[in-house]
């Protein structure tokens, strides 16, 4: 075993997708993205590349609420977030609300390369990206039909005051990656909870909530309801238990799914410093593959399974 | 021993404090704040008021960079950040970026209170803020000359490339608090980093980096070069190695300055679910003061004083 690596797609409870083509879809858009990262990382590239590699990919992929394709917030308008972490360095960066990039990973590897801070927020994260030389995009690129309908529908039944079923569903993306140097890596990116009011900040951009990397112990990306992974340091957690129990990484995601982490919350991906792969939610699902240079696992492809 | 606090008024390298009167000054004003605190705490109150009403003091002292005479970003504006958290129930609230709010601390409060969310940033949370009803205030309000004096100075030697010194200092304010009932809270408040980059979030509102509360174990709340708070969840740290390890408050503090903390990068202060309390730094020095239902210890007294 020479390197590991796993995505995810987002986890939920609503199994939204009513055809068979529609989940097709989604496990080969999975399934290519993941193959990104094994092709890098089996060419013996960097695990930060493969993070940002394929998170680049599943940003550009309407399919997914990150970059194009994400959910639209209350008002109807667009802000991002991404961090990305090098478990070599323990160096991290990370852009919340932002609004022209078209890929706010890039933004946050910016970030965490060029700037003395790690979270850059709002207007002062495009500028940053702008001067990064990063891609510019106008708002529209962002925006696809599938997004303004289902915020359609979810603006009306929040105005009449129904339960919103569809917030149950968060598309946040992310990977994890061990390389052959023995290099951890960890990124998301996400467009938000649906409907979430202007400004707000999930766990994705932060550093220890939704996104964490140590060579120590582990790298670990999360999705879900992002106040559950804040308020517990979900990302972090993993790795403390590692550090201080001497537990394994399947010891210590386990203990946080059955003492921390509250039901239906999300799930997470992570990779241990041996290797080691733990891919698990408290969903009814969660979009996800894994592989290393042993064996390739498309589970995305049995797409809202229950967890074992 | 049935209640016990400590607060922060700031970490750094410069003792820039000339006059011996100038430092009484500042001490006069923490010992006025920490005595809100114990008047609060003494009559039964909640750790999680407790906290609030010191932080509110010390945003409307403009000696502090907190609310009122908060340090300037590089483009000359307020962008204030504060959080607080409940160690009973685990809610924690945060603003960051926000501008037009008197008492940052308590929309934090307010997001803990009413939102579903924990981190608004941005026009988000003065939006948010306008809707609860808090007071809000001109920008002038906080500017005073003394801020607009120092990031003047700051941005000249900045911009003729020399190493800017004044950046050394960390004038953050926080308080933590053990109440009769045994609940923990501890919050934290920021004008931040001077001459820091628009958009800039440092530690303050970051839940498990700058503040951090949990009845089973400690409250936190930290101050210094925030990015090096981020980067290793230090006020969540804190309270993993006391979970994970059975430590003691002050064995787990000790840890993080030992191993985890990279020197001269600010301090923290912590009350133990015990009523133990830990003040420390590796900064020249930390403004601060602690108190029990025993005792009162002013040691911002003692002005920039070496760690012990």
């Amino acid at each position: 075993m020479t390197y590991a690596l796993a995505i995810h797609g987002g986890a939920g409870d609503l199994p939204i997708l009513s055809s068979r083509d529609e989940r097709e879809e989604y496990a080969q858009s999975l399934s290519a993205a993941l193959d990104i990262g094994r092709g890098l990382l089996q060419q013996g590239g960097r695990s930060l590349d493969a993070v940002e590699a394929v998170i680049r990919a599943l940003e550009d992929d309407p399919k997914f609420n990150a970059g194009r394709g994400s959910t639209l917030n209350y008002a109807g308008q667009h802000e991002l977030d991404a961090s990305i972490m090098d478990g070599r360095t323990g160096s991290c960066g990370a852009v919340a609300a932002i609004r022209s990039v078209r890929h706010p990973i890039s933004a946050a590897r910016g970030v965490l390369e060029e700037s003395p801070h790690i979270l850059l927020s709002g207007q002062g994260a495009d500028d940053f990206a702008k001067e990064m030389g990063l891609e510019l995009v106008e708002d529209g690129f962002f925006r696809t039909q599938r997004c303004v309908d289902t915020w359609q529908r979810a603006l009306g039944r929040a105005q009449a005051a129904e339960k919103d079923v569809e917030k149950d569903h968060f598309v946040t993306v992310g990977c994890v990656a061990l390389d052959e140097d023995e290099n951890l890596a960890a990124g998301t990116s996400t467009g938000g909870m649906l409907l979430k009011r202007h400004g707000r900040i999930g766990d994705s951009p932060l550093i220890g909530a939704g996104t964490f990397a140590d060579n120590r112990t582990c790298a670990v990306s999360c999705t879900g309801i992002g106040e559950r992974f804040i308020e517990s340091c979900i990302a972090f957690d993993v790795s403390a238990l590692m550090r201080y129990r001497a537990w394994t990484l399947d010891q210590s995601v386990q203990h946080i799914f059955e003492h921390t982490l509250p039901d239906r919350s999300g799930g997470l991906i992570a990779v241990g410093h041996d290797g080691s792969l733990a891919l698990r939610f408290n969903t009814r699902g969660m979009y996800r593959g894994a592989a290393n240079s042993k064996s390739v696992c498309r589970e995305g492809q049995c797409g809202w399974a229950r967890p074992k």
